[in-house]
């Protein structure tokens, strides 16, 4: 089959059409006879029919007497009926009605009279009697075909006298990793060596599907042992999932084993991330290339895999949340291709869903554990303003966000420290936190997007931290400061100091190379401050545009040797084993949004603030002073 | 310990008590380490830290060559830099930048003169470079306590270096079922045994909160034998739920076994169903003893139990989503106890939602199946009035519920098969049927409560169906009247005849016992005119008052012998092999809402209707002629 690598094909055009081949192809679900008390959250495969009645006798409800209701007739208060002992037999609730019998009299209303009985009132026919099919008739249908088998519908199954049960069958769907780079996962990994992870990530997105993942050795970038590994996975699977080399380069082999095992219907789609998909099949078997970056990998299985698990598997996987979000910042789009952007979600105090976009890089797997949801944004759309309401599909439930505190600012370990405590205390607790430096919290804040953020501002006419911000920027009040710790701020600088730097002023030597943090964080304010101070020209120092959005990010760099000093606080040093120059005594306050102030969630974090637990935590990491 | 049998305690009340003495006792999450690739969906035992950067080293972003940015500083279009061979190293995406280099020009913007390279734009320092830690820093918290890891979670550990984690150990739960007439499910069960089909909802539920059931062999009401079961079950478990035996009756000996095996902290609970619950403990293992019906025994654990598994697994199970919905009829509620009532609920075309409370029995296992919520009625609460808005807490999610089909009105078997026709076509379909009588069918439309609801309405004056109680009902119109069947209603009777019925005159006779269905469904008015027609009084039919709701469980008293005769559809008799003598072909015919009529939801249903696919289905199930 002849096909073209292009990027422009809509994603809803070939996965409709990817179905449709598929099926026509013959891909269905399949079908296993399971038994009943294995089968709670697997999906039907065809209806289910009760074989019995539930109950399947008629069984007496109470404690009492069982007799015919007709000769009790006509008792009253002044005129009880008396019955004999042949009359009536004693039963027990659950017991089988005796024949001839049809209401049972509750042991209550039983007066005695020597070997007889005296009935006050009259019996209604089948009181207290739970009636043969009162739950189930034998012959009703329990479920349907597709339907998801809760625990009750176990119950409701065994009750019809049904012991086994045609569910689908999971599918096996082969995951195939290759590239020459590629390693298992290890810790410690030489440099040049990429950590196989996708197929982990890739198994767990399946399992959760309803699937059974099958992971295969890393394969070599050598074309025929690809096509090797592509063909028998094909025999061993129901799918297989190729792993990178799926785009159209030097030694992207995948297009070349899908189309010798089978065909390709579409190489190339205009979605980003994860424009170089192959969507491939051997008859009925899908065989699907997915990009090496595991943001576009996790993209295509959601956005072309899902579908055709949904077939497999008879479940019903998209049946996803929505909520109207208001874009905290500005979004752009590419008009060549269809976006998925990961988003945090914060609530503020009127209800009011905030969208803040994370970190765009397909690499950055850690954007879709920080993701509440995820934006997707047409491909003729060029992106939207900060304020423009945007639909968001949510990746976690609806109710976790209600309730999530969310802060917005400048990032300190000691917030994420907290939010464990907090964890440990009430498992329940839900906290979306975003680094956006110090200033970022003053804007959030004054937008109404978080409850709460870290703030460390110092001003350079006063020497004061925060308080002038506070008054700037909240003329009329609304918040509350809420003093955290001191903390350490320094020029970090490798192990021993080998380049002897002293202080600021060492950073603009030709030897030095320096790495900065990104512009409105309160430690690029800090280092403003210094050059201004020592009458530096920023242009004088090599590397101050190398932006970096954390403490452990500019330690990691000084750490690798790619840059020789950066200012940042004391832990972060530590953690890299790093010399640390002190410059200052800083303070890193909580900036509260009034109306959340006496709120649960922030109260409880403002207590944590407070605990000896978290003390203990900060003399652990160092650097620290609390109040 | 010394305790009462108590049924007043109030259910917050016992079980925040309930907890805090397990907690008091020592109850807490167990941990166990796991590989990471075998972690999906556990839940953290505590912070996982990150052990390396990743990426771990800095790498090459583009194909292209690696050099010091500073080299290129003064290109420009007109005056290109000249750059010799010893001052740049050729790389491709993803390798380790080389020592000495900073920035990487894509191949595309490299221009070769002989073995030099000529580059007309200055780079940027780390332009094209992916730089160590740009998705996780080595002491980054990757993920805080009792925090469920995701798919993208597990590979997140991974780049972090991270290859096993503390993750909560499963509990547990050991499930005893007791009782002398419990047997194992069979599909030919003796009268007066009881299908012990518990044990495996109640496995089926703990799963699903994360919690490892083993359910042991049936006890009999054996106080020596109950009390050694729950020894060796507190001996091997975290936790013990003893099924049944809860209550304070004769061969009651739960309350017995756990108090002398551990304590008993209440017996008894002021809520319905679930009463006679015991709430015991062992050291920190709960034992708790859970009353017999199964919707009481569900009950029981999604209140009580439910908060304690909680705390075993650190999962968070309590984020339930909750709507408004109007109840459509009126509910009532003891004020001696907190009930919790079982109900289906539909969405009108308006976006309402509309509650319909279902069969309150505990023993109705088929009601858990049904329900698409609980509404949870306060104890000193009398019930609410039709119309009255509740707060309905959803056991699927509100998605289904928004797309739904509702159905409400006479029941026919050709209802579940068109919605088993509906699923195979579409496994997203989703239709929930509500079986109230044909009148009901046209009270829900009028009061917008469904989309649609089966009729099948006889005027006593023309011999004709529907029309006229349409007319009469929706004088101003807004309703559609779809053909669906006609169907051969008739006497059933007890295989031979035995009683030599010959139609609906013998009904009368002394030795006849007549099973009636509710007031208000088709049948039933059908009934009502036959005995008019043939001028009997209802007085002389013993059991004109037994109603059942369904054809079938009609079908189903006639088959175990407790009623000769009563009125109901071939296809009902055909099941029970009962014999059938024909009285009418009656029209069963879909009501349609106008404002739905031209759904998507509506429409599907009408073609399936209308299809081959169904027709055969009728055939099989016998008594319809399609138009």
């Amino acid at each position: 089959m002849k096909y073209e690598y292009l990027t422009n094909t809509d994603l809803d055009k070939a996965v409709n059409e990817y179905i449709t081949v598929l099926k026509a192809q013959g891909l269905a679900p399949k079908a296993e006879i399971v038994p009943v008390a294995k089968a709670a959250g697997r999906v039907t495969a065809k209806a289910v029919y009760a074989n019995i009645c539930a109950p399947h006798y008629n069984a007496s409800a109470m404690d009492g007497i069982a007799l015919m209701a007709q000769i009790t007739f006509g008792a009253t208060e002044t005129t009880p009926v008396r019955l004999k002992n042949t009359d009536f037999i004693q039963v027990d609730t659950g017991d089988k009605m005796p024949d001839g019998t049809d209401a049972v009299v509750m042991i209550e209303d039983v007066v005695r009279d020597g070997d007889d009985v005296l009935l006050f009132s009259a019996a209604v026919p089948w009181q207290h009697v739970r009636q043969v099919g009162e739950d189930i008739c034998a012959g009703d249908m329990i479920l349907p075909s597709y339907t998801e088998i809760t625990p009750a519908a176990l119950g409701a199954m065994l009750a019809g006298g049904v012991l086994t049960v045609d569910v689908v069958k999971a599918p096996i769907i082969g995951i195939i990793p290759t590239g020459d780079e590629i390693i298992p996962p290890c810790e410690n990994p030489e440099s040049g060596k990429i950590i196989e992870f996708n197929s982990t990530i890739f198994s767990g997105i399946l399992f959760s599907w309803g699937a059974i993942p099958k992971t295969y050795e890393i394969v070599k970038d050598v074309k025929e042992d690809i096509i090797s590994a592509v063909k028998t996975a094909t025999e061993e699977c129901d799918a297989v999932i190729i792993n990178a080399g799926s785009s159209a380069g030097r030694d992207d082999y995948t297009n070349v084993a899908v189309s010798t095992v089978g065909e390709i219907l579409y190489h190339g789609i205009a979605i980003k991330p994860g424009k170089p998909a192959i969507l491939g099949y051997a008859k009925d078997k899908p065989l699907l290339g997915v990009p090496g970056y595991p943001v576009s990998g996790i993209i295509v299985l959601e956005q072309i895999m899902k579908p055709v698990i949904e077939i497999m598997t008879g479940k019903n996987l998209h049946r996803e949340e929505k909520v109207v979000a208001t874009l905290g910042r500005v979004l752009t789009s590419s008009l060549k291709y269809r976006e998925f952007i990961r988003v945090r979600l914060g609530v503020n105090e009127t209800g009011e869903y905030i969208a803040t976009p994370l970190n765009r890089g397909a690499g950055v797997v850690t954007s879709f554990v920080k993701a509440d949801g995820i934006i997707d944004v047409p491909q003729d759309c060029e992106g939207y303003e900060a304020g423009d309401k945007v639909e968001v599909t949510l990746l976690r439930p609806r109710a976790d966000l209600d309730d999530s505190l969310t802060i917005i600012g400048s990032h300190d370990p000691l917030i994420d420290e907290v939010i464990d405590i907090l964890k440990i205390k009430d498992k329940a607790t839900v906290v979306s936190s975003s680094h956006v430096g110090s200033m970022g919290a003053i804007m959030a804040l004054k937008r109404k997007e978080a409850q709460m953020g870290g703030i460390h501002l110092l001003d350079e006419k006063t020497g004061e931290y925060n308080i002038s911000y506070i008054q700037q920027h909240f003329p009329n009040g609304g918040v509350t400061l809420i003093k955290g710790v001191k903390r350490v701020q320094g020029i970090m600088v490798a192990k021993g100091n080998p380049k002897n730097i002293k202080d600021f002023s060492d950073m603009t030597r030709e030897d030095i190379s320096y790495v900065n943090r990104q512009k409105g964080s309160g430690t690029r304010i800090l280092c403003d401050f210094l050059i201004k101070e020592k009458g530096i020209n920023s242009k004088d120092i090599y590397g101050y545009d190398r932006e970096e959005f954390t403490h452990t990010s500019v330690a990691a760099q000084i750490a690798t040797g790619t840059a020789d000093a950066g200012l940042g606080i004391f832990s972060a040093a530590k953690i890299y084993g790093l010399d640390f120059i002190p410059i200052c005594n800083e303070e890193y306050d909580l900036l509260v949004d009034d109306e959340a102030l006496n709120t649960d969630k922030v109260q409880n974090f403002i207590s944590v603030l407070k605990s000896d637990e978290l003390k203990k935590r900060l003399a652990a990491l160092g650097g620290y002073e609390v109040y």
